[in-house]
């Protein structure tokens, strides 16, 4: 039989996908499921609903509550958290990084490292030194993964990724996706998702 | 000592409103909480963020996995569900009539009896022979609600009320907000809310 899997999308600029990337990998063991990560991009997809930057962004009420409650959430959790600056940072490069990771045995570690990196170190993904210096710190030569990271292939793989989201019906991050099509959005629906992947409802 | 309090935010147009009334007397007796309800309209705080309807009929992708959500959700905490229609509802003559019961004690009976009659039994709230028909079930007499709740007071209040709302940093419902001025977004954050109130933090 094979193992009940879930599939967790993300992007490296979205806030609740930061205690989702920290928190899915014992809540999944402890349900018995395995995770597929899938690092895509919202922007062409806030860009299709007509929004041009984060939605946090565009509605300052609901930006104040979201770093509020993530905050708080953290805190819950014991995570550490410092609100990015600039934010949203631009998710693309890490994404691509990330993708040539995954093919390569080392990308989840990397999503880890690059998630911390930014809501805990305040540091900003965006900065190629950045990316070179957290993927030096996971002992991956920076020079290669970037430069695959800059490949045809991998550019056209996230683009192809992102485009499957679309597909999905997904609308935000993180998203869970059961292989009989459940989709979940949000952090909050990660340990439902994964029930659902178990039980099949 | 006074008891915690929670504000319970609601219109009873939002959807996620309608499990968090069916199980916040519960969980706040749990939690050792008193709660207080306080209708309001989310119509004029999304037109100030320029939207002229709800943003699930904004955005479809987000719209439909409300609905399965919410599907899910009531499955899980065994409430019946149906997809009102139309949706949103106008959610006004509703909101009037539940500050009219609540200055004279039947206020949070009519709140469950309209929730139930919009989510659970497919009925237009927003029909002025429905609500009279959930009143008398609650045997309160429907002509002389429907005429406190077009009384100048009432309305004056609801407005008020809506304006609070707004000055809280309301951006949607439910909401829940404690007397340190804690503001907690979402069904989802209904128990964190509760556990604030009664802990501090």
């Amino acid at each position: 039989m094979t193992a009940a899997t879930v599939d967790f999308w993300f992007d490296f600029a979205s806030t609740y996908s930061y205690p989702a990337m920290m928190r899915i990998g014992d809540a999944a063991e402890r349900a018995g499921v395995a995770v597929r990560l899938r690092p895509f991009l919202l922007g062409p997809i806030f860009k299709a609903q007509g929004w041009t930057t984060s939605p946090f962004s565009i509605y300052p009420a609901k930006g104040a509550n979201m770093w509020r409650d993530l905050e708080r959430l953290c805190g819950d959790l014991g995570l550490p958290f410092r609100r990015p600056d600039p934010f949203p940072q631009n998710s693309l490069p890490a994404a691509r990084i990330a993708l040539a990771g995954l093919a390569e045995g080392w990308g989840e570690e990397f999503c880890h490292a690059a998630f911390r990196a930014q809501f805990a170190e305040g540091r900003d993904i965006a900065d190629a030194a950045i990316l070179a210096d957290v993927l030096a710190q996971l002992g991956v030569d920076p020079q290669a993964a970037l430069a695959a990271a800059q490949s045809d292939p991998v550019k056209a793989r996230l683009r192809a990724e992102t485009e499957q989201a679309q597909t999905l019906g997904i609308f935000g991050a993180p998203s869970f996706v059961t292989p009989d099509g459940e989709l979940f959005w949000g952090n909050d629906r990660l340990d439902r998702a994964l029930r659902w992947a178990r039980d099949g409802r």
